[in-house]
């Protein structure tokens, strides 16, 4: 069973410190897996979240004839801290609850999935992490940290690094959606959302998430839509709309817009950080990205080892990624068998 | 005397009947000139204003050396409908005035120069109407609607018609300027702003004013900022803080949501419009224009006969036709000086 009715598991961490200094007391990482884990425990894949998806968002990509083929591999998609299902503002209690939820950085997420990986799977290698956007970010921080265990990496529209230019995308999502009163610095009633700056910050969103071409073409038909309106409104204010917590919305978006791969511990820059990557990787940016553009995954790729970089061509900007359409999708997972089927980079 | 403080005139036009239907009574129209005006009244240049520009902060163009000489040229700037110092919002009287001030098209504001060309100087043709951004709009609608006066034009950062892709950019502006709740439908009181949401507008601009590439190399370094808060901080958040009433912001945003020559009197579509003019043209996208990509304006001149593309070069993006930076400004002057020397398209 699949989808966000499918029961899910919670891998519980007594005491996780952040690297904020705040202690979580329990951590909480909710995860969905998709096929059967081998005998020797050599078939498991991780596949994080993206900015406020859950675990069934990344089901577009796992399936039968796909390269994330269940039969084959043992796909397991921990959901972000603060996205709602794992520890969140939304379901943490006092007196972490709410607008007083700690700062989660990327580090903190993949250290909890390798808590979850390895304690409760006993899992010591991974032919493949991958993952979205945020998912991306994710997955280049995997094979910072882990070397030893990161096989391949296939980060898709994301980056090692949050760009400048992408802070100051997310500094307006943030300033939209607090500049509604309601927000009360995070202390708005739970049954009472600042709606208005969320509908505000679904339409600066809306802007950036897929490219100039995309609404030139009303490519939004091939969703369904039946005006540049009704796009606006059904898709992106219902995205925000649709059980979207502000104050999770603000942890994931601090979590992003602090991301950068070379603050590991144990290296001076983000250079550094690529360079000591062991894992093979396809590197796919979208060629109308407007807020992780390929420029920026050509830099990664050219401080990276053992690293491809492919640009998913076509209108549809940062979404080519999401799973919207099928051509993109195809492109992204013929890339995935590919890398599959090539030799393990460690 | 140029500059904020010089005196400027205003032409008063007793009953303006708008094309919504609602008539000022009087529409004022601000403006500045540079230069004098020949004897035979061949010497005029119309150089309209941008969204929230008043006619000083076109000065950056104009002076001895430049391709628009004083000495040579006659230059009126005439400022937006909209923009505080022609009719606007924030300067009419009830029962017009600020959120029940009438919805403003460009033709309307193209209307009202033409009227104080003509009545004030009695000017019968236009050696080039320029403008950057709206004021490239605006250079756009003279050729359409006066083809018998616009001997050329040269619109650089702006479209004859304003994309989807903008009008959800634009929708963005407005839906974090009032998803504050100070905004109260426009009817917040003159001395207390909704300046959260103001702030909230400015930093989506911020995003979108210049590309990713200027962040990505610290460009604003070149304006004399210290840091990346500091640029949007001291440059966005002032720009928008300084004397940017919201209802004036508003009007103009709706001016540039609906602009399309396409919609002239007369013809039945903008390629239509675009086919109609005479004037000889050099269209000036820049390179990394998010909001006016070079895409669209290359469209724009496959409909027109007599119009050059010449894309501005850099990372500057929109905002490489502001004026702010001399690598652009020469680009620019270069090609406004070729334009002025070669015949005239009529």
């Amino acid at each position: 069973m699949t989808g966000a009715d499918a029961p899910y598991d919670v891998h519980e961490i007594p005491d996780f410190t952040l690297e904020c200094g705040v202690t979580l007391r329990p951590a909480r990482v909710a995860y969905q897996t998709y096929g059967t884990l081998n005998a020797d425990r050599t078939n498991a894949i991780v596949y994080p979240t993206w900015y406020s998806g859950r675990h069934w968002d990344n089901e577009w990509l796992i399936g039968e004839g796909r390269a994330l083929d269940p039969e084959r591999w043992f796909i397991i998609v921990p959901n972000m801290l603060g996205n709602g299902l794992s520890s969140s503002p939304s379901n943490t209690a006092p007196p972490s609850d709410r607008a007083r939820f700690p700062r989660i950085s990327v580090r903190d997420n993949v250290a909890s999935q390798h808590r979850l990986v390895t304690e409760v799977f006993g899992i010591e290698t991974l032919p493949l992490v991958l993952g979205w956007s945020m998912g991306a970010g994710q997955s280049y921080q995997w094979a910072v940290s882990h070397p030893e265990m990161v096989q391949r990496v296939l980060p898709f529209c994301g980056s090692p690094r949050t760009a400048p230019h992408n802070r100051v995308f997310l500094d307006s999502v943030r300033a939209a959606l607090t500049a509604d009163q309601v927000f009360a610095g995070g202390w708005y009633e739970p049954d009472r959302w600042p709606v208005a700056g969320l509908r505000a910050a679904a339409r600066v969103y809306a802007g950036w998430g897929f490219s100039q071409a995309f609404y030139w073409n009303e490519a939004w038909r091939e969703l369904g839509h039946t005006s540049l309106e009704d796009f606006i409104v059904d898709f992106w204010e219902g995205f925000f709309l649709d059980d979207r917590d502000p104050n999770n919305l603000l942890t994931m978006l601090d979590t992003w817009w602090n991301g950068d791969v070379g603050r590991t511990p144990g290296f001076g820059s983000t250079e550094e950080a690529l360079a000591s990557i062991r894992a093979r990787a396809i590197v796919m940016p979208a060629e109308k990205d407007l807020y992780f553009p390929p420029e920026d995954e050509a830099w990664a790729v050219s401080h990276m080892k053992n690293a491809e970089l492919r640009v998913i061509p076509g209108v549809w900007g940062h979404f080519a990624g999401g799973g919207k359409n099928p051509v993109d999708t195809d492109f992204i997972d013929t890339a995935v068998a590919e890398l599959l089927a090539a030799p393990s980079g460690i």
